[in-house]
């Protein structure tokens, strides 16, 4: 016997589920509406385009935000249904200040606060942000979650590399200035200016406006752009292990058999379990 | 018993074999063709070389197309030889519109419809697709069947991946969009200009036409071109797990033992299947 | 029972525990310091804000020196506590040439230098080494442990992969020059200008500040781009093997069951160990 | 019993044995010459030193080619020592048309020829082939080995990647140069000129003196970008997929124990065999 909420929480929730109904429709049409909205975020701020369909975007904005506001309001009304926000009350507040509660309430918040500032084209950025809820369509797809694990698994190895990274543009962003100060004054004009040239040269993106002109500053440069490539490589590899693990692990499980002479248990061949 | 049919079938169809007979070099005729074919098609936009060889390209244009076309039409009425194209009427059409019958249609296409219209250098790159035939030759080599075998296995890891990259790029796009605007109107005029900054920021192309020049765009800037450095390590890391895979995969299959005690599969170890 | 330098060698020294006692708190702020201290010596060098806040950027350098320069007497002076530097002079004299023993004198020195002559501004990067010194907080966790030990299993193969880049670098850059030379005798004006533009096409950095116009040049400028981008493949290749290695070692280790019959050892399943 | 052409080739071979005898020590000096030898051409082609020290060049350039020719002579005098170069006149001849043959030739040669005709400063580059030579003092050691056989195995999958590099190339710039072509008549003057624009934008080099500038063809070089950063995961992926599997391979040769009830090979758990 399912109540009106249930009914609501049970449509508006993304279930990856075999059977097609209402809340498979409901939720490919708000994706859509999403997938729509960016695009005539990203159409609207062409001039061209902009000024001639003023009129048209107005009303898709105003239509968006309709919709948005009144799935959020059921979201929050029905979200009680979930055992993590069970509390009539504080479930409630609970899912709005949730990351997906924020991110959904950042969507719709820019468009009702314009009534009364004007200018306000920033914040209608935020309504972007909804694209994350196309990722979570997939949240119970096999792929995410692989990914999802490798990166938690991995997290310690990750920041350590990140820090390293950063520790080498510090070091050598000051060098780069102390070298460079004297020959280009404007450009190399600060440490900070200096970090601007070090994350383009390690990173390799190298835009060209920013370069060492002195000898010592090009051998600074150069060895900063084998170093960069060769630190980016460590993050790499942490991921490539990490992926290795995760199948690796997935694969193994369930495949260890017994042996009854020495009491201990060995992994399987792997094609007998599909046998 | 072969009849005519049937053999050509055999001549044009490309097979792995010792037997270096007259497929093999009809086969390495038509690749030879193939490939001189794609020389010309890019000298003959040289305007010195193609103002004074403009008669040699043109013949050579015309016995190309020629040859292909013959190719076309005895592969057409040969393709009924193979069971996936049986029926006389719809197996061919069926082989008409397979992605090798389109490459293969598109390549003698424009030369024909270009007797209706003048002008249609543009349609001439078609012909280059025919490059993509190249490949075919090699189609039952091991080593691309190991890489098929790993996008195949990897298609959702990486088109999710493919997606993060995509989600950052709108994201970090649009802000810069806002940031730099003021500064820099003619630069990032809308968010459409924002991304071709935005891609080439990201992929660490860095051209130069584009950068940003105020504080806080930098700062975006420079954690954009780290992000992007890093989530391009994921299809590497996924990629390099997928080929570790396929490796193990094949290593393992067939060489597992059976226990007469505890009736399960084992590894065998592996020097002892080359004995 | 501790004596005064027991106990001073205990607080300073870093120690991964639970127990957040007084030596968590002196390491902490120290490490604070250390943070702030960077952040100053980078805001100095911005021309607005070192000539605002001279005096301010001056009293916070007088503090932190002589908190790094009673850290470095009490270290220096307990520094016979460790096993390793336990000769009350020799120790001593053993510890300040140690790495970290140079890199925390380094911090402190300029500033007493400076008395002598006044302008240093250069030296005061060497004060920036210290960061370095935040990564020893960390130096019990997991992560860096695994990253030291696959860059020490992997150094023959990486400075292998080094070796091939440089050599490469050379080869073409002499080569760039050569074939250059002539277009653009300003530019590519010898081999060591040549190898600017070497190491920053190999690293696809690309400033634009240099590259070849001549069409030689150019398809030496393409090759080198791929061969430089498939180059920089090895030590990630070899990152991720050494990674993967790591774990699997990690994972096997005390693992094995010994069989009473064969009198051998054997991988154990993993799930059994948690059981 | 070692006849003078056996010890002159023992001394010339390069052998990794741990008695540092004479061969170590003529090996270590011809090593450091070679290696002064390629600073010495890179510095000589800098104008302000070339000039100054032309004399210290030139005396130098006369020694080095001495000690490289009598070098050269003796080696292939002392050639036939070794089983493959066995027959006196024969073996020789196959020495000198060997790789490491033409090398040392290459790095004499053009000193003699230079007293025909004047100006050869290009081919004194050949001498720095020779650095190459410094990699075979390390040709026993384990790292080369590796790298060498992960290359050896991976030979098929490298080259199909370069072959999908290739093709996306030509595709694309011909693309290009069809979508750009009205635009920069200049830029984008041939399919080979827009080669050169197409592999520093899939290799993400982007020097910036080319590149798009209508939005089809922006389109067209960041789909490119994306497309070139992944597919070079593939070789990256496939090399560390091939270090994983040498570690692998290396690590359970031998390794294996006989079951005396099933009568097969199983693998032994590692520490065992240190024990």
């Amino acid at each position: 016997m399912l109540t009106l909420r249930k009914r609501t929480y049970d449509i508006l929730e993304i279930k990856f589920q075999r059977k097609r109904g209402l809340s498979f429709i409901v939720n490919i049409a708000l994706s859509v509406l999403i997938f729509l909205n960016t695009v005539a975020i990203i159409l609207n701020t062409v001039p061209s385009i902009g000024n001639q369909f003023r009129r048209f975007f107005l009303d898709f904005e105003l239509f968006s935000v309709s919709i948005f506001s009144i799935e959020y309001i059921l979201r929050v009304w029905s979200s009680v249904e979930k055992a993590e926000y069970r509390h009539p009350f504080w479930g409630r507040i609970k899912f709005i200040f949730s990351p997906w509660g924020i991110i959904d309430f950042l969507a719709i918040f820019p468009f009702y606060f314009s009534f009364f500032r004007t200018d306000l084209g920033f914040v209608k950025i935020l309504r972007l942000l909804r694209i994350f809820r196309l990722f979570r369509v997939s949240r119970y797809f096999h792929a995410l979650r692989v990914i999802q694990n490798v990166l938690r698994d991995k997290k310690e190895e990750l920041l350590l590399s990140v820090s390293f990274i950063i520790f080498l543009l510090l070091i050598s962003s000051s060098l780069a200035f102390y070298i460079e100060q004297e020959a280009q004054p404007e450009a190399f004009s600060s440490i900070p200016a200096s970090l601007w040239w070090g994350v383009n040269a390690m990173t390799t993106v190298g835009y060209g406006d920013m370069h060492p002109i002195t000898p010592l500053g090009k051998v600074l440069g150069g060895l900063m752009a084998i170093l960069g490539v060769s630190i980016f490589a460590l993050p790499t590899g942490i991921l490539a292990s990490g992926f290795a693990e995760q199948i690796r692990g997935k694969r193994r499980s369930n495949e260890k058999v017994h042996c009854p002479i020495c009491e201990h248990d060995f992994y399987l061949a792997e094609s007998h379990k599909h046998k």
